[in-house]
């Protein structure tokens, strides 16, 4: 959070870019991983980030060469990628329920990685031993609990009855992890903290007295990494501090100096509303920005260099701009950047991502930015 | 809407099937696309369906088997695709802002195929003329008009300023469109038709006026094109109809047995609320239903067999379904069929879907899904 002046100034962006154009700025880029690592770091924390949000493997290596031990991935077909592009410690933190289909993947994964996956239940330990066999490689099991989020993840007084029924099952049980996913809203992360490392004490004491030892307190989103205070969390999981998002400007995590993903826009419609303020129409709607909007949000989507604007609606290829009295509006054909609410939904909407530096790359600005990479999603669509 | 039967039974799921998966009921697909093909022929009006819905070769073909006299695309990008695919009349649908790089194609489409792109301003079409030149192919402009979404589109009284603009940079005014998004709501779609009548009335009795004849007057959206009496449009560009959703759903426009996409998902974490109803968690998010929920939406999307359930939650790789009291909840690793609310932002989150029909082809129901095509979303991520 070093800087939060809303009008700080970008360089003009690149000339014939056609738009919609997903923006990495690289220099911000590098300093969120950077920031974020020292802070974990400093807390005695290990990071494993989230690499949903990217599905990048270039950006993975520069957060591995910040220092995270290892990624956190959603999916097996995540993993697979991951693991290709060399990352060779790998964390499916999500309930996997493996079928037919899976359980091979499965098992070459844990034979290339050290590999964890999620479980939330009896009934998925069992199925999970079940389906790779006494002979296959095994993934070391991470138990998930629920600190308040309630979507998966079993109570904390269950934790210790799923780890013994994973180990009778001959599965090595390495730890239990949360995602407190109701840190998201304005000031609900010191809360969330709390909740996560209650729950992650309660289960891992339980734990502990069934016979476990080595385990892994595994915890985090980006609004809780960000929070003051570590809690009792081994390692973290945060996805969206690479880039950030509206969401966390609006929550106040980040300053707008600190967006690195930015989608080019054009205003190909415009209506104003007398002398100044009114609307402008867009060419990013749902499908490159993500549709989220949490009640909280004051929009779809916010605008660089224009803090009064709010994107009010988003159709699939229309996103409308409502601009404030006494705003000028920007011309037809103007291009704009828009600052996306939740930025894990973007980069898995297109094929690559467009990768701009500040000519000098220093700190004084240049008058434009200069594409210098391309990135490909290498892991876009990787649903299962 | 043949038949509103709730729990009309589909055959079993493809054994091995890998969660998340689209699924495309090929009977279910080819009755929407004859039954409104009948419907629009029926009332004299001509049939130029949307394909961003789809985005697949496969569909437009048998959409123009069926008496479609072209095709409604979104963007540039996905004329390029349905041109190679052969298709040789098409209408962008959209305010082209038309910048350097899109000039070059927009000229080799315009040459290759009938190629109509709208404009809802002055400077739009004196910036297409500009950009195109004299030399370059040109295609036909379609005067966008807001019938009362208050998105793009210029209000019927400036239809004629901008189309004698167009005329006078010697482009060929094709004649005027509208989209009725207001139509999406439960109980809209009869007074968006009249909006739309209205205002496709009002601007081409200016256009005439100012000599323009041969106008295409063009409308339509899934719920005006399913309303009861056509209004005045020659032509109407229903997406949706191909598929249904739970949106159309909602509003009643189609029945369960017209629902021809569904994403097959699998019970990964499980809540029971004492002797039945609870949650269950499906490993389908955001990432393959898309996240729109209309004010009016009951829920995210709906669970095919389960009328009473509703998607309460969903985040990327998560959808949190609550049952209601007395509905049995469904087991661990068991797999529903999802109906998304928004169906035309799923193909676009897939590769390719899985074409499925029942054994036997016929009325009879067979007791399994055979998978007879996989199909490429040819126009995945074709976002300019």
């Amino acid at each position: 959070m070093a800087g939060t002046d809303p009008m700080v100034r970008r360089p003009a962006l690149p000339a014939s870019l056609q738009t919609p154009a997903v923006l990495i700025d690289l220099d911000i880029l590098n300093r969120n991983i950077e920031a974020l690592a020292r802070t974990v770091a400093a807390r005695g924390q290990r990071l494993r980030p989230h690499v949903k949000t990217h599905k990048i493997p270039q950006i993975a290596a520069l957060q591995v060469a910040a220092g995270a031990t290892g990624l956190t991935v959603a999916t097996v077909g995540e993993a697979e990628v991951f693991a290709e592009a060399g990352v060779d410690d790998l964390f499916i933190a999500y309930p996997l329920w493996v079928g037919e289909p899976m359980a091979p993947r499965l098992a070459a994964l844990a034979r290339k990685a050290n590999l964890r996956v999620g479980v939330d239940s009896v009934e998925g330990a069992r199925n999970l031993a079940a389906r790779l066999g006494p002979d296959a490689g095994r993934p070391g099991v991470m138990i998930e609990l629920d600190s308040g989020h309630h979507r998966s993840g079993a109570a904390p007084d269950q934790a210790a009855g799923i780890a013994v029924a994973a180990r009778d099952e001959g599965l090595r049980v390495a730890g239990v992890f949360t995602f407190p996913g109701h840190s998201y809203g304005p000031g609900a992360s010191a809360g969330a903290v709390d909740d996560e490392s209650r729950v992650l004490e309660q289960a891992s004491r339980a734990l502990q007295a069934a016979g476990f030892v080595d385990l892994e307190l595994s915890g985090g989103s980006t609004p809780t990494a960000y929070a003051p205070g570590a809690g009792v969390a081994t390692e973290v999981r945060p996805g969206v501090y690479v880039f950030n998002d509206a969401q966390q400007l609006e929550m106040g995590h980040c300053g707008v100096d600190e967006i690195a993903l930015t989608v080019a826009a054009t205003v190909v419609s415009r209506r104003a509303g007398g002398q100044s303020g009114g609307q402008v129409v867009l060419d990013a709607g749902t499908k490159v920005l993500g549709g989220d909007r949490p009640a909280w949000a004051s929009g779809f989507a916010r605008i660089l260099g224009h803090p009064g604007a709010r994107v009010t609606a988003l159709s699939e290829h229309h996103g409308t701009v409502v601009f404030p009295d006494g705003s000028p509006l920007p011309a037809h054909g103007e291009q704009l950047q828009v600052i996306p609410n939740h930025v894990c939904l973007v980069p898995n909407l297109v094929d690559s991502v467009t990768v701009v530096q500040r000519a000098d790359g220093g700190p004084e600005a240049a008058d434009a930015y200069g594409i210098v990479d391309r990135w490909e999603v290498a892991a876009r669509g990787r649903n299962s």
